[in-house]
This record gives structure tokens, C-alpha cells and sequence, in this order.
């Protein structure tokens, strides 16, 4: 792996990581991951018959890290003691390949289109190759891990036995791929951002701060403000919870990797497996799926999500509760934690 | 009224209007407006007895027409025939005094904060001295609109006998408020805003069109983009929608305008009368009051309005439905208007 540009995505931050190497990996959209790597972390102990193993894809922004915080942990649903869990961050994260550590031609701007197809087929192979598997006990993840959990539930029916995307949707919506165009262009319209050839990531802080803000409005909830439910967090005001929080987490992260990441989110649709039927491609889907939107959602609202439940053979509608709204996928509330666990938990015991 | 700056701002585009002369008018932030202006209209005739007088104040960007064109008419709820309607152009707006037609040197960025006690001082001076009125039968608005009526119910309860505060709230959300930070932060993050001196309006059309396109993401709501019900409008794609009815719709008008307007929007808060205490502000009402949010409204969303509603001695909450979201407002749908008519209809028929 080339130096990585901003020191922002090292194990210091989150957590020790693996690389699984993809070699040249062809594209979707045509181009290839020279020399790609897919960064993943695992717990727990892969069973003699292989047939305890999780895998957790990230969302948007996210790596590895907050998404073991959130779903793993001894006494969980999702208990390491008894399950294999493999963290796959997505491609673009800045942990596996993306614009920040891939080496010049291919860097910042130059850095290939991903779509949610690739992390798949890119998770596929990791699954296979490294560690042998045939099924998946379950695929979960939040928003753009929602997407990739539904691409990996068209696209490899009968390896995943059980799915829960949460917070996201199959195929995104028109009104989210609007959203998704306001953070890019909140990002793109700094003079520093100079089309992807900035001389330092942290020189594009003023479209960085700005699309924290653009999160802010649409990524909680209007409760949320109104409870004042942020002073639970140290706060002592919306401002400096805006600051304090939404843009400190996205200051130190890396333009072209968030920017890459976007464009793939704004493009999440299993439908194209189906030349555009989105009812014969969830058709498809051979596991047991617990949809599981949050209720305050602005961007994946529970009736986006339910319209498609409904088209799932064997799936059940679960609404989670979150006054942080989207951003309840941050785990921040305890009984956020419970509700994941009681989900998952009477999902992992369904027989399937 | 010195020349105006800015062309939109014309008979020609609004229809015509007068000009009540507020001379030099005390804001409650401490400037003045010099020789300041009330634009307003007014249909139909006012009775002897002076007992069928409507007032109608004006949203954000919006202007008399738009208010006129949509909820007024005859055979109408507010039926020129019947009652005699006044509409008050909300100072800042361009048609009253306003940043684009106030001379030197209180123009453009110099123009003073104005609040929404302002605009209901100015508009009592209206109705009290042109036309000498002590009640007024009904008070309705949308959105800064809402706010505008809820001041006048709360300021003067006694001249308010009935009052439909529309997809507004009588003391802004902080999430509201951050909400219109995005929205102005958008035109000001435009070079060519210049700290409020453009050398011409139009020149600021990057910051316009930016925020024309959050307007796009939190103005409409997810249901219009998903249903493409902007295709009854005549629009081909989401793209041809919000460029060609979003964009296009705040492309011609003044920066500065928008930002006096959102300052104003952003603080509107009955409660600064009764020293922070809504409940005992809402209670002064003493008119009869129809809670009227937008289902859809994803900034004055129903919840918000209903805890208002809630508070207001002799009111009731009535849920408009839109597919339009806030925007609903502007009456593009004949069911929207036939919502309208119904409500006020009510209103107008119970006995205060």
C-alpha cells in the first residue's frame, strides 16, 4: 500500500486493520484497482464447519471501527465468542483503497469510480479466498452498508442466510441522490478542493465544515434539536454541537475519499441486476431479512424502506427508534444498542 | 421609494401594489428604516360597519401575487365578493422596504435587522391608519407568514378574531434555524456576494442556485421526488425539475433581500413577549385558531406545530397534506386549494 496521504486513516485511529489483496480488480464502471486492497478486521474464531461467520460492510465515512463498536461485543447479539465476525470497510474508505492511498496515476481526483457492486464482489472474494466461506450467517450493515447488505443478498442468494440492512435502502431514492449532490457540492464549490488536487486534505476544511452542517440538518432529526438531546454528549448549545461534533468528525477525513464514496452511494440499486426490475431483483433474495429503518430518519425514511420489505419473500419490517435519527447508527444511545440486539438476536436464532 | 435595484421586484412581475408610508419607522433591533414603505394590496370592499377585513401577510421570497393567486378568489374561503383582503408585503421582500430598494447608505449589506414584530408594528399602522380598522375578521399566513400571524394574535389579541397560522410555528426550532444557517450560508459563500456588495443581484447566481438546491432537498419532500409528481409541471427528470423550477425560482431575485428575510425567519419567537415563556405568550390569543402545519413539512413538521397548537386556548389542528412538503404552500395542487378552502371555509363560518 502507498503512504497513506492523510494520517488520518492509520491503525493509531481505528484500530489494527488487515489488507486483503485484490490484485488488479476490474471495475463496474471500467476501470481497475491497480494493486487494490480491501482493509477488514475480524474477532472471534472461525468454526471447524464454517458455519459461524458474520460479515459487517461500513457506511458512508465509516470504517471498521465504529462498526465493531456499535454491533460486536461479548454479551451481544453479534457475541465474538460465538461468532466470526469480519468487518469489511468499504472500498474508498481510506483504509481500504481510495483517492488518499492509492499511488499517482490513480490518486485524489483520478481515483476510479466504485460502485456498490465492486465492495461486493471485492468483499466476495475475501470471504472465499482467505477464509473459505460457502454461507454467511448473516450480512448487516447501516445506510451505504445497508446497500452493500442488499447487493450481497441479490447477488449471492445462496450464501447469505440471513440480512439486515439498516437505515438504507436497495436502491436509492431520487430525493437521497439529490441530498448526496448538496454534500458534494458543499465540498467541491471550496476553492481549496482545485477539482481533487488540493495540496493537503485539511486545506479543504471550509467545504468540509460545510457539508457537516448540510449533515446536521438532514442527518438527525428535528427532535433531536428541539430535546436538546446533544447536551447528553457534553454540549451546551446547537453550535457547539455542530461544531463540536458533526464537524470535527468529518474535518480530518480525506475530500476525494468522501467524494468517491458518494457517488457510489448515490448509485446503490440491485436492480440493475434486473435490467431496472427492482421486484425481480429482491425477488431473489433467499434469506431471512429483518428491514430495519429508523424511525426519524430524513434521508432513508421507514416508508422508503417498507416499500421495498414488501417485495422481500422472507423479510420482516423493523422500525428502529432514534432521536439522533439517521445518525442512531452511531450507536450513541444505550437503548439504541438494545433494540440492534434484540433484532439481530431473534434474527441469528431464526432457522433458515 | 428610490429607484429599484432590482427588476424582479416590479409591477410588472407582482401585479400592482401601493406603497403605505411608514416614515421613519423604529426597529426592534434598534435602526430605522428611513422613509420605509409597506407594500400591500387589497381586493374587494371594505364595509361600513368595517367588520370583513382580512389580513394576509407574505412568506419568505413570496410577494402579494403569489398570496393572492392562491387564496383568494371568488366563489373562494376568502371570496373578494365577501370580505375585504388586505396582503402585506413582509419588509425586506422587495416590494416593501427592502436591501435592493432602500438608497445609500442603508441599502444592500447596511440594511438593518428586521423582525417579525417589525413587520406586524408596520402592518398594524397600515390597518389601523389607512383604513382605520379595529378587528380583523381573519389573520392568515404560511410559513414566515404563520409567524407573522401568530405575532399579530399574541401582540394584539383583541383586534385578531380568527387566525390560520399555515406550515409555520410561532417560535422558531433550533432546527429551523439551522436549517436557514445552510440556506444562507449557500449565497454567501459565493465570492461574488462580496459581503453583500454585488455589483449586480444576478451576479450571485452560484450562492442562489446553491441554495435553491437545499430548498430542493428540504422544502419538497422524499414521497414528490419518488412519485415524480413534479412531472405534472411538465418537467422530464429530478434535474430538469429543480433546475427549472427550483433554480429558476430564486435565480432573479436579491441576495441581500433573502438574507434580511432568513434573519428574520430564524428568530421569530412569540415568547420574546412574555420574557421566554411560550406557553403563557400562546395563552394571550384570543383568537379563535386554526393549526394548520403540511403532513409532509420537513422543517415545520405537524409535531412541532401540534405542541404550539396545544398551547393556544381556543384553537384546533387541522393537517393540510402535500406531496409538495412545505412548498405545498404555493397551491399547486387543486386538492392543496380545496384543502384551503375547506379549513378557512370552517374558520371564517364560526362565530367569534
Amino acid at each position: 500500500m502507498a503512504s497513506v496521504f492523510n494520517d488520518y486513516y492509520s491503525h493509531e485511529n481505528h484500530g489494527p486493520f488487515e489488507l486483503f489483496d485484490l490484485g488488479n480488480f476490474s471495475l463496474e464502471e471500467g476501470g481497475t484497482l491497480h494493486d487494490g486492497k480491501l482493509a477488514y478486521t475480524t474477532q472471534g474464531t472461525l468454526s471447524a464447519q464454517k458455519d459461524n461467520a458474520i460479515l459487517l460492510p461500513t457506511w458512508y465515512s465509516g470504517t471498521s471501527k465504529i462498526m465493531a463498536d456499535v454491533h460486536v461485543g461479548k454479551g451481544r447479539a453479534i457475541d465474538p465468542d460465538k461468532y466470526f465476525v469480519i468487518i469489511a470497510n468499504q472500498l474508498g474508505n481510506g483504509l481500504s483503497s481510495a483517492p488518499s492511498n492509492t499511488p499517482a496515476p490513480f490518486n485524489m481526483a483520478r481515483f476510479p469510480h466504485i460502485r456498490i457492486g465492486d465492495d461486493v464482489r471485492a468483499q466476495h472474494k475475501l470471504v472465499t479466498e482467505q477464509f473459505g466461506l460457502e454461507r454467511l450467517e448473516l450480512v448487516c450493515g447501516g445506510s451505504m452498508g445497508a446497500q452493500q447488505t442488499y447487493e450481497w443478498a441479490v447477488r449471492y442468494p445462496d450464501m447469505v442466510k440471513r440480512a439486515a440492512p439498516l437505515a438504507g435502502t436497495a436502491k436509492n431514492t431520487p430525493h437521497d441522490f439529490l441530498y448526496v449532490e448538496t454534500l458534494n457540492e458543499a465540498i467541491t464549490s471550496d476553492p481549496a478542493w482545485n477539482n481533487g488536487w488540493y495540496t493537503d486534505s485539511h486545506a479543504v476544511q471550509v467545504g468540509l465544515r460545510r457539508q457537516a452542517r448540510l449533515w446536521s440538518v438532514m442527518g438527525f432529526c428535528t427532535e433531536l434539536f428541539k430535546q436538546e438531546a446533544w447536551r447528553e454528549l457534553g454540549f451546551s448549545s446547537t453550535e457547539d454541537f455542530v461544531v463540536g461534533f458533526v464537524e470535527n468528525y468529518f474535518l480530518p477525513m480525506d475530500p476525494n475519499n468522501l467524494l468517491c464514496m458518494a457517488w457510489k452511494w448515490q448509485r446503490g440499486d440491485v436492480s440493475r441486476h434486473t435490467g431496472g426490475d427492482l421486484k425481480q431483483a429482491l425477488e431473489r433474495i433467499q434469506a431471512k431479512v429483518f428491514v430495519m429503518p429508523i424511525d426519524e430518519d430524513m434521508f432513508f425514511p421507514p416508508r422508503d424502506c417498507e416499500a421495498e420489505q414488501q417485495l422481500i419473500p422472507n423479510s420482516e419490517f423493523r422500525v428502529l427508534h432514534s432521536v439522533y435519527g439517521h445518525l442512531g447508527l452511531f450507536g450513541i444511545e444505550p437503548d439504541y444498542l438494545k433494540q440492534i440486539d434484540r433484532h439481530l438476536g431473534e434474527l441469528l436464532a431464526t432457522p433458515v
